[in-house]
């Protein structure tokens, strides 16, 4: 089954996205309004065509004003911040496809649990068992202004609200006994009432009385999806998730990472295999090598606006200002502590001991991850099977702007079959839903 | 231009539906499962071939336990309260049509402001156009007890908070200026900062600081529809709503409703015709005076199971229990006050000075609104002329469950038709918007 496979399983792609404007104005950007259902709607199609199991959108609650105390930056370039609501993104694109996963965002701390419990029962069922929930504590102040309060909580704070939320909608999700329904037309009964109950939960942050009025779903509970890089938030994944994303741009890390989550699942009682491990990647993919050489120099040489405006991102997903500090002089370290969003982000530039200029971070944080991973397609092939033959699996989600329709399809044509021919990529879907075809392999 | 309609203007209509398994054990019922998108799609695509502005989802925030205290009727008969999030079966409902405005139901007392604002304006871009928001402030108790609060708000203070609801919203719509978007490839710059301002909106029950992260939609902000009838609902339709859907019965309560309503926008400064009045209908139809006879009194004796039903309905709609009445003798007078919920509901029985018993009570609302209109598809719309005619306008919104698929075909099909004929139903849809359709005539 396996033959020519040094796997020995497959390998599973997802498409990651922040949407909305982003992208724009990029050089591949497609004709086409990112306000209205179209785009989202190939771009899904054609991951379906590249048997992806999911796609998944962040969100974000507000436009941030981490850069000079200001959201005037992100306004002014279109940045991550302005964008639909993820979960009616999902619901939108699962109408026009029949087997891709779909993703949202959803923050713990904004959202009340009981809204999400449902939304996303509701979900499962109208997307016929493929919804996914991407939990998120959300690092940034903006949305915390926008609903009410004054101030982002401390970042271990978050986790510990996030704990009980995960509780308690697990509880409104298997308040109705799978078999509660009997629909009986000689009697006119619809269900069991001794087999649907209350489940009167009552902890520290929350209360809810339940049952959940949605019936059980396709999947049971949604597809949890967590993002965490820090020690609670790979806790927290190892805990619940069923996926994980993460950002590792060297093999060793990625290594790392992957033994690492493997081995936390098991302090939780599940088993290896229950939580996989995706890595975010953006190839550089060109049907020449001449063609790849020209892109990966035009990634060194962004325009001045994409300079400012990645500047601006990373200032937004750290929560923290990095317009104090000189563009070209080496970046002093930064406290931890002083930072309340994502505390990892910049620690990649500072492992090779040298101190990298802000110039430097912004444009390879232009490039996306762009850099790391490039080749033709059977150069970008051999590298994809070369990290899950090192890591061990499971999976990569490919990022990209919605409106980069061009890449996306680029690499379901010529990348995926590619793998496809070497067993590495499953030619059908075979599960019923999104879960299913993630524990496939 | 109007030649043969003494009305000079054209009648609307909207699908308003209670959905989920309501209905799933009815002589109507066609084969498919609620939880599934497909009924609900073909549903609204008959409502699209009918013309019809909107369809409008009800929506419950838990499963109540107003009849005796328990959940037990509720889940066992299936009744209101056990459905999908009414804002993505919208979404998904707008995917598979065109023109049809989508209407969603949700709380201003257990959704955040900020949350809501984005969930209607995403759904705005994503429909093209189309959202309608039926604003709510939530009547029973069980939605507070899964929010983690302990009992229902007074009426009046649910209003009071819903004022200030709509006044947040509505800054959060307009907070990005029409013009604020630029999109210059040539510099980068993708919107004027200085058209975009936050809204630091510090009310007495909520704070905001804005602006909303989603960009300034088809709309403007969404339809809004509104059901209230008590004076606060009515004041509240008449300062806010472009449309109020009511359930009258006769004539004279149609008309003394119309006329109250057209007179109170006035009060907030607005024209009479931007608030469209619609009655909630479904009338007894059939194709021989013969059929119609038979379907009347099959109404006037349901089954058992529809009876306990219909009360647990009515006990939940108006958050009182109504099991401590004997069913066969005469209904006591109740005291407004003890009703939290719908005040009206029971108001039309005791209209002709007879106490009605609680089973003529049941078997009319099991029957629904189906009494007060009857007849052969001519029949029908002849009545329905005469209401507009007597009244004076706007439409009505049919009142289908989702299973009943043959009913609303069949209206379709016969009554839309007569009275296109007529002049009085439009034969294409001219609009952009669903707020275009609604106020074109």
């Amino acid at each position: 089954m396996w033959e020519g496979n040094p796997l020995k399983k497959k390998i599973h792609f997802g498409w990651f996205t922040e949407y909305g404007p982003i992208g724009w104005d990029g050089p591949d950007a497609v004709e086409g309004d990112w306000r209205q259902p179209k785009l989202y709607q190939q771009m899904a199609q054609i991951c379906e065509k590249g048997m992806f199991d999911f796609v998944l959108y962040a969100d974000h609650l507000g436009i941030t004003s981490s850069f000079k105390g200001s959201i005037d930056n992100y306004v002014k370039y279109g940045l991550n911040g302005v964008n639909h609501d993820s979960t009616l993104l999902a619901t939108m694109v699962a109408a026009s496809t029949n087997h891709l996963g779909v993703g949202t965002t959803v923050s713990t701390m904004l959202t009340p649990p009981y809204l999400l419990a449902r939304q996303m029962a509701s979900l499962d069922h109208l997307s016929m068992g493929r919804v996914a929930w991407n939990v998120v504590t959300t690092g940034n102040v903006a949305g915390f202004l926008n609903f009410g309060m004054d101030q982002l909580p401390d970042h271990d704070a978050r986790y510990d609200q996030a704990e009980e939320y995960m509780e308690l909608c697990f509880k409104l999700w298997s308040s109705w006994e799978p078999d509660a329904v009997i629909m009986d037309r000689k009697t006119g009964v619809f269900a069991d009432p001794d087999k649907v109950q209350p489940i009167n939960f009552e902890g520290q942050y929350y209360k809810s009385r339940g049952p959940l009025n949605v019936l059980p779903t396709p999947q049971g509970r949604p597809t949890i999806i967590q993002a965490g890089s820090s020690q609670r938030g790979k806790d927290f994944a190892a805990k619940w998730a069923d996926a994980v994303i993460v950002g590792a741009h060297y093999l060793d890390d990625m290594k790392a990472y992957y033994d690492d989550m493997k081995q936390r699942v098991t302090k939780f009682g599940r088993e290896p295999e229950q939580l996989k491990v995706f890595f975010i990647i953006k190839p550089v993919l060109g049907m020449t090598e001449q063609l790849v050489n020209q892109k990966l120099e035009a990634l060194r040489h962004p325009p001045e606006s994409a300079i400012h405006a990645a500047l601006s991102a990373l200032s937004s997903r750290m929560n923290y200002d990095l317009s104090k500090f000189n563009i070209d002089e080496p970046l002093p370290p930064i406290d931890e502590k002083e930072i309340q969003g994502g505390q990892t982000t910049l620690s990649r530039f500072y492992t090779s001991g040298r101190r990298p200029t802000l110039r430097e971070v912004a444009i390879e944080e232009a490039a996306g991850n762009k850099g790391s991973i490039a080749g033709t397609p059977e150069q970008v092939a051999d590298q994809l099977q070369h990290i899950m033959e090192s890591v061990g699996g499971d999976g990569f989600v490919v990022r990209v702007d919605t409106h980069d329709h061009g890449y996306m399809q680029e690499f379901v044509d010529t990348v995926i079959p590619v793998l496809q021919a070497r067993g590495l990529v499953r030619k059908e879907y075979t599960g019923k839903t999104l879960r299913d075809n993630l524990m496939e392999f």
